[in-house]
């Protein structure tokens, strides 16, 4: 009964998943489902690349348990921002999105993204309607941490080393990240970053004009 | 109904929680359960502390969804260690501890440290049958997460800054964190450490020895 339970949420989620994937595929909306650990700099990386990407016009929707701390660093990029606050909820849900879509002028928006709770485990398994899900993994966090988090890096489109201006003081091994992603990933586009550097920001800004381009071309 | 479920989930693992409490207090063992965010060190400390804590008797149970990697690093200690894997399960469960105690010999037990799995959400609900509860925030994961996560810091006994040797490099504001605990948690002991360059060790170290005594004193 306790299964049965669990996967008629799960059902429930997935069809509202469908249909906020198909609103904001009509709307010409791209959404990226970014999810990470807390702290490995989601929200840095937001308030850098919003910016740099115009004239594409983004959104943001921020979950997070408590405080609207992040929506206000991000509310001030002229972009589109709704803070959602799950409570003691571990992870965005769908029909948390849809509410969050409804607050937003989709007509106004070509990127959406949806900055996840800052959690390794239970955003992986749950289904917002997003068209491209991205990773973090912040180099303080470890070089063990694909391995530990498969669920989470297996179906990820891109991954995002960030903070590599700490990696030689922390001595992080990035062969052992590509070593444990070659079991479980080989499609996802991998890019080295430092928002505070600089560093690979044009390869992640560049794979978003794509995805953007590719998606829209696809809408016909 | 849904909720009818959970309650007796709970309210089960609740009474596991209970027994593994009362069986380790029979046996003179202190059990602490050490959660954080992935990679803020808890591997890296207990690397450090069991050695250190000598005479005193460490075991190990180490929570991970995959990979047995933490028990590997904590097995050369000459400490009893054993490994928990929870699959898609983002927190350890009383009855995962209870099995994990069978697997030890307690009687040579001193201290048990229960390292739960990297996740500030969900462990913080679930109550393993530990006498203490440490909380780790590591500086790269940013000064705002006490205010984020105030379930996991509320119910803490002790909290401790890891990786500190960063703060000034990141711009890490402590106050920050102490204001954030001045609403939620004024009885926590807050210890700043760096393992790498040995900084608050002495400090963790005799506050673990501190409660161990003062629990084997009350025991009579």
């Amino acid at each position: 009964m306790k299964i049965k339970v669990v996967e008629s949420v799960m059902k429930a989620n997935d069809a509202v998943a469908e249909a906020n994937r198909r609103r904001m595929r009509a709307a010409g909306v791209l959404a990226v489902n970014i999810m990470s650990a807390p702290g490995s700099g989601k929200t840095t990386l937001l308030e850098k690349t919003i910016p740099a990407l115009a004239p594409l016009r983004s959104a943001v929707l921020v979950g997070d348990l408590q405080t609207s701390r992040d929506a206000e660093r991000l509310g001030g990029l002229a972009a589109q921002t709704t803070q959602i606050n799950t409570g003691r909820g571990c992870h965005l849900s769908a029909p948390q999105v849809a509410a969050g879509l409804d607050s937003l002028d989709l007509g106004q928006v070509d990127l959406l993204f949806i900055e996840n709770v800052g959690n390794m485990v239970c955003p992986a398994a749950v289904d917002l309607g997003e068209h491209r899900r991205v990773v973090l993994l912040s180099v303080p966090e470890g070089d063990d941490k694909v391995a530990k988090y498969p669920t989470l890096f297996q179906p990820a489109d891109a991954i995002l080393l960030t903070k590599m201006d700490l990696a030689e003081l922390l001595g992080f091994d990035r062969r052992r990240i590509d070593d444990d992603l070659a079991a479980i990933n080989t499609s996802a586009v991998r890019i080295e970053l430092s928002p505070r550097t600089g560093l690979g920001m044009d390869l992640w800004l560049q794979w978003l004009r794509q995805e953007h381009s590719r998606y829209g071309t696809a809408a016909g």
